[in-house]
């Protein structure tokens, strides 16, 4: 594999997608794929395939196409996934239950391991297993185990204000879905989800 | 504003992130910004932001940059977004909850006006308002009503017979939550959220 210092993020967000698009070929026991007939069942257009697998050193081989398994191995390696992530979530609310409840990020060796809230109604539930905790209670939960990624399903004004205790507290992923773009923070790498964002790009296309 | 059919997707998903920051300084009254000054706050490179924002036909003035209010509406206007959408939505789990509760889709033109589900215990539940119904009773719902968009949050294995179903009866667009990739079917749009890919991209940035 090729250095990967140079690949653009907007190749890396492409990533996944290939992914799940490798696996189903592989659960069908399909092991190779042209960059075309691939292009076809993504939307995505063959060149735009190309182009996005060299940056990563994968060259279809001409007449033969991909290995879909090494590919699929390829990928799932550059983003990290031969490891597993301990995660907790901040704020148990809805999308916190939601993100709980969703069993495939275990299977891709994601596994919630704390659950936090402020609210008092809802410290001491259980949800799969986890009890939810009193914020409270954080920091020294953090200092106790490992943690890998904090999600934080907060509202807006509390968002900054607790990224930067986890960022002190040598977190090193945060993924925020409290509506308020946060950049990184020291050490602390934050990806920001914004559900309208693609609620947009559906409003764009309803009116082509 | 130049034609806008050759703008790419990849361009489009960008869009909302514009919005949001050009937003942030009509609040804060700034008329104007470099490319250089959007650059640093959005953390992109100031070349991508001028290649973006070329696209549709806006380019900034050397010395001057861009004027924020109109930039603001240009983009606005291209995200569909002077209009109200007529929303409902099929599956009142977390995720439909969660969404249920966003009071910021309606500040942006998404109304929801429906809710649905199939679980005798929910049914009759009252949301912000709106009455969760009988999935049986959706086929008539749509008849009377003016529906834009559907928000499927259902289990994987109904969310294709619902989107068809949903195309057949003539909605435009589909938000699907569904975890399973599906496309355009006939005249209806859809848009596949997948959580767990911007997770994958935050594990791609703690192994860089």
């Amino acid at each position: 594999m090729e250095n990967n210092k140079q690949i653009s993020i907007a190749v890396i967000r492409r990533l996944p997608r290939y992914l799940r698009y490798l696996k189903e070929l592989l659960d069908k026991d399909i092991e190779r794929i042209s960059s075309k007939e691939l292009s076809i069942s993504m939307n995505i257009t063959a060149s735009q395939i190309r182009q996005d697998l060299n940056n990563f050193g994968c060259f279809g081989q001409q007449g033969y196409g991909y290995n879909v398994e090494s590919l699929y191995l390829e990928i799932k390696k550059l983003l990290g996934l031969f490891r597993t992530y301990n995660l907790i979530i901040i704020g148990a609310g809805n999308i916190g239950q939601a993100l709980i409840n969703y069993e495939n990020f275990a299977l891709q060796g994601f596994r919630i391991i704390g659950i936090f809230d402020v609210n008092p109604k809802i410290i001491g539930f259980s949800f799969k297993g986890n009890e939810v905790r009193d914020m409270d209670t954080l920091g020294e939960f953090i200092d106790e185990n490992e943690i890998d990624i904090a999600v934080l399903t907060l509202p807006k004004s509390k968002t900054l204000e607790v990224a930067k205790f986890l960022s002190e507290k040598n977190v090193k992923g945060i993924w925020n879905f409290s509506n308020l773009d946060i950049q990184d923070i020291k050490n602390t790498k934050i990806e920001n989800v914004h559900l309208s964002d693609s609620l947009m790009t559906l409003s764009y296309k309803l009116n082509e």
